[in-house]
């Protein structure tokens, strides 16, 4: 296969490494989409780009950070996860719709999961990549820090599906009242049942056990 | 404008009205998606169609009745809406959840809802459109027919959001173990947060009021 010509030299000025930083969320975007999360690599991300494994982590360090810049995604859940669960158990429901409602309340935030989230309906590579980003750097890690105890896991996705429901209903399809009743509200109605889904102690130790325990 | 010449006549035989069935259901997609489901109308459709409206009644009957074929969607809400809301009012949400998860369960039943619930993320139309017969046709008819309370329609609002982010979650995003786990245990575990939105008495008085009255 013959390769590309190289391009002409441009003129002026232009800030150092943009073509590279470019390339490399273009590549990053492509073994993302073909390989998931889990399948892609630093090093695959650096073969697509032609570049050196070493420049993608100067650019950006981690995988997670490679995918976070070519999502454009708002927040970086290494840092996001352990913020959450540090503090009270009791108001930890509270705590995790506060921060995602505040991340889908502007527009530029929930922007990018909106994107994914739609694209995840029309084609398998793009449900395969969401779903191995979020499980590996939040559902997992999120779990990982609960008190021990059964279905961490499940858990932790019925609490997100709660939270990303409520948010296509105001967000996307602009259902009313709750388009419209005050952030502020949608995070005190919905607080309930995420610390329904994370920690069964918000309930009695009976129903609790019926609810919970598969 | 000129009128489109008239088809040459086809040969063979061919189910009566199969032509002009197709014609109304293609001029309900355009109206609905141009003017949402309270702005459409089974005149306008009628007009769109080129047939007189009682054509379009003969084949469909009511409004809803055109939407719901036109969308190819499995059910009719304004015959499961009452089913659900008679009988016992402490099993609500477990009723709800059975028959929620019972359509999305199977790939026909659930296909038309993703492609409107993900068309809604690119189109301001489609979101119209889902919103306008959403709100319609089931949120304000289920708000109608729970006990009198405040905040019926967000209690039903926030009640959709639970089940369907934890069918965007099982069904297209595929996120485990939530989506492996027994239909019927995503209906056990996802009944009490319905049950919690639609009827406060599941949560001592206090909480309840709490948690409901803005």
């Amino acid at each position: 296969m013959a390769l590309p010509a190289p391009a002409p030299p441009r003129r002026g000025r232009r800030p150092a490494g943009t073509d590279t930083r470019a390339q490399i969320l273009t590549a990053a975007r492509e073994e993302f989409a073909a390989k998931g999360y889990d399948g892609a690599s630093v090093r695959g991300i650096a073969r697509c780009a032609e570049v050196d494994p070493a420049l993608v982590h100067h650019y950006f360090g981690t995988k997670e950070q490679v995918f976070i810049a070519a999502m454009s995604l708002p927040i970086l859940p290494a840092s996001v996860v352990p913020d959450l669960l540090a503090g009270d158990l009791d108001r930890l429901g509270e705590r995790v719709a506060r921060f995602f409602f505040g991340v889908w309340d502007v527009p530029e935030g929930r922007g990018p999961f909106v994107g994914l989230l739609s694209s995840a309906a029309t084609s398998d590579q793009a449900a395969t990549m969401l779903r191995t980003f979020v499980t590996r750097t939040l559902l997992s890690r999120f779990a990982a820090g609960l008190p021990e105890m059964p279905e961490r896991e499940l858990r932790v996705a019925l609490a997100a599906s709660q939270l990303i429901g409520a948010a296509w209903l105001r967000y996307v399809v602009l259902v009313e009242p709750l388009a419209s009743v005050p952030v502020a509200d949608v995070v005190r109605l919905v607080a309930p049942a995420v610390q329904h889904y994370l920690i069964s102690d918000c309930l009695t130790a009976g129903s609790a056990r019926d609810t919970f325990i598969t």
